[in-house]
């Protein structure tokens, strides 16, 4: 079956998280994705743990369907490959700092000149622009700066990070974005140009109603830990062997939750009679509910609570996620078998089309796995294979 | 200008946040937004709060740039009315509870009888497929269920939910990830399709490597706070008038650290010589490096930490955040004018495209702002949109 993104040639000099994140989406999507990596080490990740039969679990969870091509762009006959590969390419992507590309003579104005409808698509810390914008960044460092730390945690207590890599990957999906928008008007007119996506643009970009709340009050939105800020109760409790979601968001839910613990008396106390009250009572209410649910397991709730009808859910672990019916009915834990590896488990495809589904069609690559047969195509020998393996240039 | 999304209509359906984040950046882009609303009481979020002059900051956070179309899909008029727009428009967006089009007998297969190239787009809690398909999803329920919330909070604390809602946003990239890719397609086949988009597939899609983590070890990640798994120190430090991050990644840099504030002596001491023996005695030097930070301020260490190259952020709260000069240079805290609430602070842009770059044209709509003109030019009469209107069709 046809994909969605086929015919897209990407060249992809990204190493790491965010590039790399945002060319897997495109290449579940059919994208042609030839990630060019430095000769022998190749992209860092390579070497991060956790391993499995020494490749990285990290790499393989993000490069999976790509091609991997060695190349040194620091030698001329590297440059002049990529330049070979540029023609035929709809896509550069690079997550270097700013400023790398054009030190390895490679910057935009010079890739267009070569192909003028090419996509260069930069994924940085900070962006090619502003004071920032030379700096190195790290996840924590952007989900420190942005804010999005400051409201994360619980009350009182430290700024906390999202144990996901966020800042990272929102930057990749918004560069995923930009990359088929850029598309979309380059086939309306012929026309390539720049993305520029930056970490730190991307977390300020998803900070919700955290702007508008400061804006509305002038200050700064703290940690409301796990409870929503205007909706009683909505939040985590504790049950007997671990925690729950108890999600009542009108005063007919809580009624209902009420009768269902068996605590009509609550139902009746003036404080928490309205959502209002529930609210602003929030801290009594939260010890009442903790001892009332502390009584049962999580499962005995969660029953109870579905069969009337209360919204609520358990807090999976990982061990409970990758078999949770739900996520294996959407396809969302696969997994695919590695020429070293072995079996590997790796995060679906959470984009379904229906008439051009996406797929997994190749593990990760192992480094330099298809230098061969990409430079055959461009009409090197295997003499001439030979030579610039040996100089160092593939 | 041109931009990049022009020309692409879309009949936005959606309300609250998943879907109308996924419409609002493809409106950024250029894309046109037909918002449809419920007449009298329109998109549920425009009744959250913070409130400027009566206006919902929520709301007017994520539909700026669209506009706002009363419409009772549940009269046969109305349903008339969204059929004569569908022949005109390129994509259908909607994220209610799976099987709610059904009901208002606007199904996919319906839709696309009507117009074959039409491209559905549809954002859920748990998606269109699965056993849990037809239940409703909160962000915190889909955070919870995900595994997102088991790995984000302090060691032996409890799992902790992001502040921002991750769970609707992360949605609502990939849904619009989705739908141009399947715009892409028929611009090359002439084809539309369904694009199924989950939430909870969405956050499992972006647990990066807590699920290789899961794999290779057989043991559910936790939450280890804000420090990284495997570098030391790269965490949160307290200095004496908020908090910092150090992000050390490496010896040399750790030795750099040792010397700028003046604690050579650590250096040399065998606890904390390499990379792994920092990790393993991290509690012991999570003290130490405390103690040191809190005789300074977060500035004075900053400017310390700058000038010697050691990677070094302020965590921000919304305060420094809007005023920071590279969230400024980047224009990512935009003000708009809104009629009703007059000036109006909102997150900029984070997809910089160099030739045809988004905008902020419009703000937020006011409920049904462009019913009479988006009536009018399907050649309805004054007489007839007061009609529909006494009717309570518009």
């Amino acid at each position: 079956m046809k994909k969605a993104l086929e015919g897209v040639r990407i060249l992809d000099l990204t190493r790491v998280l965010a590039g790399p994140y945002a060319s897997m989406v495109l290449s579940d999507l059919g994208a042609e994705i030839i990630k060019i990596e430095t000769p022998g080490s190749g992209d860092d990740s390579r070497g991060y743990g956790p391993f499995l039969n020494g490749e990285s679990g990290y790499f393989m969870s993000v490069n999976r369907n790509k091609k991997s091509l060695t190349l040194n762009l620091k030698t001329e006959e590297g440059k002049q490959i990529f330049f070979e590969l540029l023609k035929d390419a709809d896509v550069i992507m690079e997550n270097f700092r700013p400023g790398t590309m054009e030190k390895l003579g490679l910057a935009y104005e010079e890739l267009e000149k070569a192909n003028p409808g090419i996509i260069y698509a930069a994924c940085s810390g900070f962006g090619h622009s502003g004071p920032y914008s030379q700096k190195a960044a790290y996840d924590i460092i952007v989900q420190a700066m942005s804010g999005m730390m400051s409201i994360t945690g619980t009350p009182g207590g430290p700024p906390t990070r999202t144990g996901a890599s966020i800042g990272d990957i929102t930057a990749g999906l918004f560069t995923a974005i930009g990359i088929l928008s850029a598309l979309f008007h380059r086939m309306q007119t012929g026309q390539g140009q720049k993305v520029d996506v930056a970490m730190l643009d991307g977390q300020v970009a998803i900070l919700e109603n955290a702007v508008a709340r400061y804006f509305a009050t002038g200050k700064s939105p703290e940690p409301i830990g796990n409870r929503h800020p205007s909706i009683t109760p909505f939040s985590v409790f504790s049950a007997s062997d671990g925690y729950l979601i108890i999600a009542a968001g009108n005063d007919y839910l809580w009624s209902k939750w009420c009768e269902a613990v068996d605590r009509i008396d609550l139902e009746e106390d003036p404080r928490f009679k309205t959502n209002s009250d529930r609210t602003e009572h929030w801290e009594q209410l939260e010890t009442i509910m903790n001892d009332v649910i502390g009584t049962k397991t999580v499962e005995e709730w969660l029953e109870l609570f579905e069969r009337n009808g209360i919204p609520s859910g358990p807090i999976n672990n990982l061990e409970k996620v990758v078999q949770h019916p739900q996520v294996l009915a959407r396809e969302m834990i696969v997994y695919q078998d590695h020429p070293v590896a072995g079996r590997v488990m790796m995060p679906g495809i959470p984009i379904k089309l229906s008439k051009t589904p996406g797929e997994i069609t190749a593990p990760a690559p192992l480094l330099g796995e298809h230098t061969q047969s990409i430079l055959t195509n461009l009409g090197y020998t295997d003499d001439e294979i030979c030579r610039l393996k040996e100089l160092g240039v593939i």
